[in-house]
């Protein structure tokens, strides 16, 4: 497929078209040269599955970028995802739309995000399947890296902590501008269960889930603050009781939510692309906000042996990540990080990057 | 499946959750009557498959309601989709959504959307499809009427001419509150086509695609403006020739746009997303701006002989259909618009309505 | 002056002015029922000085209203900032503009904004200055409350805490729905001072400033956080030393802002206008957020003794205000508070309410 | 005055403030080198009167900018209005609001828009205000030109058609990046008058008021469409009539309700606010939209003899002016246009530009 970048039914009616272009509009005096081409903001997105689908749209919606293209192994799809969002101009803010198999249409992006990753296979090995997503990302990264290499990177596709990593290698990037969607999705639900408890806005809640993403992540109980109020001591100050079992509850509520939404509608879509649109804005408008996300996380925590990406509550800005906060771990918490830490360096000695 | 309104995880884990709810807020002095329910605004979607979700969605990021319903026979999938939007909490505005076999979970509804529809068998007749989704919608209209009987009811699903006024007869609903998406979403992809042809915006060009909805739609030539700018009237006056056929191609490309989506993608779904919850902004806002959508066609253009609905320029707003526009039609183009209304009326006379 | 919904320009031009309407649109079939007029969001503001129209303009800038209706004693100033408003239309979401000298063009309103006061004479005393503030309250709640008896109410006249008081009892309102600005905008300055700091988003900042709008502010220390991990808290746990009196200055830059603004520019303005289009934001969209704004304090951290108002962290949602967060304080910030309510009282025995 | 980016205060506090940052958040691992500094958006804003603080606040309101910097003589008033902007941080998107008397605050801005202008004193001459006007320029164009070598000026000051020749002659500027805000304002007057007549919604009105801005302006009244209806050709048609006085006498409410605003409230403040952070937004996210401002005219409807500026609808994208429309004007319209291009150039041949 040729890079589409706009439909050309008008352009195909014959040598001129409705010849209208030239006649009804006429160029100002004087030459016109244009302004360097990185004033407008561009956003890639790789993988138009419902994930990537879900995070383009929302990203269009919210009227984050002047441009975005779209990269896919399947030309049908990605045409018709394209001409999809096209067909919708008279609703929207102008944002141009453009896709193709090439990634040559990436080129200049701002943010690139990365949610092409293959499927389990019945039976087939967590090593296996990794090893596969790292030979998709060596035909995806390089050459995203080359066409943009000023740009953010944002892995979506997982295992996101070994992915980002992967990312990391083979682009070449200093290591701010290499991140993982990580745990900021498994916030939001945290803090969805809480504010829902409650019956507050879930954006009064501040609530943290960080390490791997998935099933061993950690819960950072003592940093719950609804309305700026740290919740547990606020609990013990009042004498409240409350059973360590509940709060292990509550997390396991928040690690099956995904395997329940997969489970009824057969995928996930909605949240994690407003999520990753989320990260968009706070790192396209330099917002410095907060967010749970996959960094480098050697160094931080009593994390050491290698370079392995967790999720930690990191400061994000127009530069990727500028920091990482030094939220308070008790023993337990930071123990469980420098297990999952331990794990993943395991699993990536044998990548052969 | 209950309704859903939330979900109860926490509620779950014991006679008190974390207890937190009284003892964290403590309620201000005196009694607090509610006031009147009807002051937030609530959007009902019957159907959630591409369409329906992609419609509920785009109003949840629009930030259009303060509560979403959804309503589907699939509990499954109902549930997976109000988890997966409800899931964003923390990244949007505080929306309630809701979700539930039974329509009771629409009461009090500003804005019911409705896109649920039988699917063609191979082989089966136009007429049979069209009475296998009457009875669809007698199963639909009815419950959803009693539920927002002050709500304004649109409907998405196909064929949306005769489905509307199928709406509309089993609501008891006023004319002015049932309206059909009809050629709002055509007209945008005629205006994409002219606006991309010219680079300018798609918002900069008005363009409308009126009558029957589908192949047998009409483009009104006469009235597309760029800017203001009628954009026929220019070229006559800059005797700058175009060929009639021309102009047909250009229609020709708008019909065939949903086909080449569906061909490409398997659906549509962003696009028809957008048109519907634009509708819903001007309608729940009281926006008095011109619409194509499917209204009651009688006396209009020459149409005669019974109740037959057709997009035609609506003024919408917080009432619903406010008035039809009086644009100029030719000769032509009213004939087939009558031409329109007589096959649908023939076909509305064998439903026993 | 006439109520002046909207300027007679055009229907001044004969009997018939262009004859447009009738003959551009036409009425759609049937009768057209307007549904109850309480569909709409409208707000009133009282008094169009500086503050009452950076208030009402963000508020339409946000698009948080389908109308703002505008009062004030001057008719020309009032006239000429409606229109002023008005000649942007073509800029903004549609948005009906009223004004009038009369409050029955305030009617039906879902909110109703008091910032009109009167301004302190020479060597006028506290007492005499509020008793003429209550003079312009009795002619400016009772209609204001019987023209939209459903209403919230939020009073930003200062000294706004008493006022608020005055208007509860004028108005005849349960108290849940009238608050006072309060503290709300002294805690987005203190979150601003610390944001700054730190170099993060203000957003990210959670602070509270509360008890009596002014000089005798409380700052809440132990609850300051950033992306919701405790500052002090954290300071103490890393053993990093500050002063006491390092604090006390920041709580003084905080009550020094106003007055610096006032010196250098002669007023204040725009961050009270986002301040109360914030707090309009929470209550029209049922947001349910913490704000410290002027509530009933009676019964809160020990205030005793009658019916005052001071700014607590308070819940709001469509409601008004919704509960009161059970926050920690300590005994000396408690003692403050309890003395700010004792002067208040006082003052509010001489006013013979 | 010094650059004020931030207040200082809590630096104020001694050696280390609170030495939070240091400790608070850890820098991530490897160097952390900075994107190149132009890929945030950045708006200056020349001279801090009413005018200029309702675009800076409008634009802050409405998201566009990453950082606003203000400029102005005076400083006690240029750090007030900055102040009154930070304070509101709490309440709004992150976004950088710098201020100085010294043009090196304004570096790297994408868009600059020059507010500043002397008044007109008693007895004074059009041509000694003007002069005057001129040599204030000769302060203001060069240094911001040279902090900010590729950005677009937008001139607002009067009178708007000669100041925005004069700031194109004093920057060096090619003309695509210098334009006037010219009749966008008094077209969206024209554009309410006639929604607010057929109560419809201002932007489904194209209308425009071109030429010079101000009392000769020229209403073209052809091309004025309501949702991309021509209204004279469906008046004529319909053999509607209508008096040629009625016209001139709409031209005549637009153009007195500037002096209607000035009369009532002494100057006019937020419709050019919207006016002018509209045209913002189409440049800085490249809308390509069709706006009636000030551009360089000669070659245009027959206006020769000189570099003239007047306003004509011309698409505006992210290089400023892209084209200029062809609109038909009939006879009597290009004379006034012409006679207004004569004025403006005898005018200006006494300028010594």
């Amino acid at each position: 497929m040729e890079k589409t970048g706009s439909s050309s039914s008008l352009n195909d009616l014959g040598p001129n078209g409705l010849g209208l272009t030239s006649a009804f509009f006429k160029p100002i005096h004087n030459s016109n040269p244009p302004l360097p081409s990185n004033r407008c903001t561009k956003v890639s997105v790789v993988g138009v599955g419902n994930v990537g689908m879900a995070i383009a749209q929302t990203i269009l919606t919210q009227d984050l970028a002047d441009e975005i293209s779209l990269v896919d192994a399947n030309p049908d799809k990605l045409q018709g995802e394209m001409l999809d969002l096209q067909h919708a101009a008279a609703f929207l803010p102008r944002t141009k739309i453009t896709a193709s198999v090439d990634y040559s249409v990436t080129a200049g992006s701002d943010l690139c995000i990365v949610t092409a990753g293959a499927r389990q296979n019945p039976g087939e090995s967590r090593l296996n399947l990794l090893q596969r997503n790292v030979a998709l990302f060596r035909h995806i990264i390089p050459p995203l890296a080359k066409a943009s290499p000023d740009s953010i990177l944002i892995i979506v596709s997982n295992p996101v902590d070994i992915l980002t990593y992967v990312a990391w290698k083979l682009s070449g990037f200093p290591v701010n501008r290499v991140l993982g969607s990580g745990t900021n999705l498994d916030s939001s639900r945290f803090r969805f269960l809480i504010a829902d408890h409650l019956d507050v806005n879930a954006q009064d809640v501040q609530a943290f889930i960080v390490g791997e993403h998935g099933d061993s992540s950690v819960a950072l109980w003592s940093s719950i603050t609804v309305g700026g109020i740290p919740v547990l001591n606020f609990l013990k100050k009042n004498q409240i009781a409350y059973e360590k079992q509940t709060l292990e509850n509550i997390h396991q509520a928040v690690v099956g939510s995904a395997y329940e939404v997969i489970r009824l509608k057969g995928y996930t879509s909605w949240a994690i692309g407003y999520s990753v649109a989320n990260l968009a804005r706070t790192i396209l408008r330099d917002q410095r906000k907060i967010h749970p996300v996959t960094v480098l996380a050697r160094g931080f925590y009593g994390v050491e042996g290698g370079d392995v990406f967790l999720s930690l509550p990191a400061l994000l800005g127009r530069n990727g990540v500028v920091a990482v906060t030094n939220v308070h771990m008790n023993d337990e918490e930071a123990e469980k990080l420098q297990k999952s830490a331990k794990t993943i360096l395991d699993m990536q000695s044998q990548l052969g990057l």
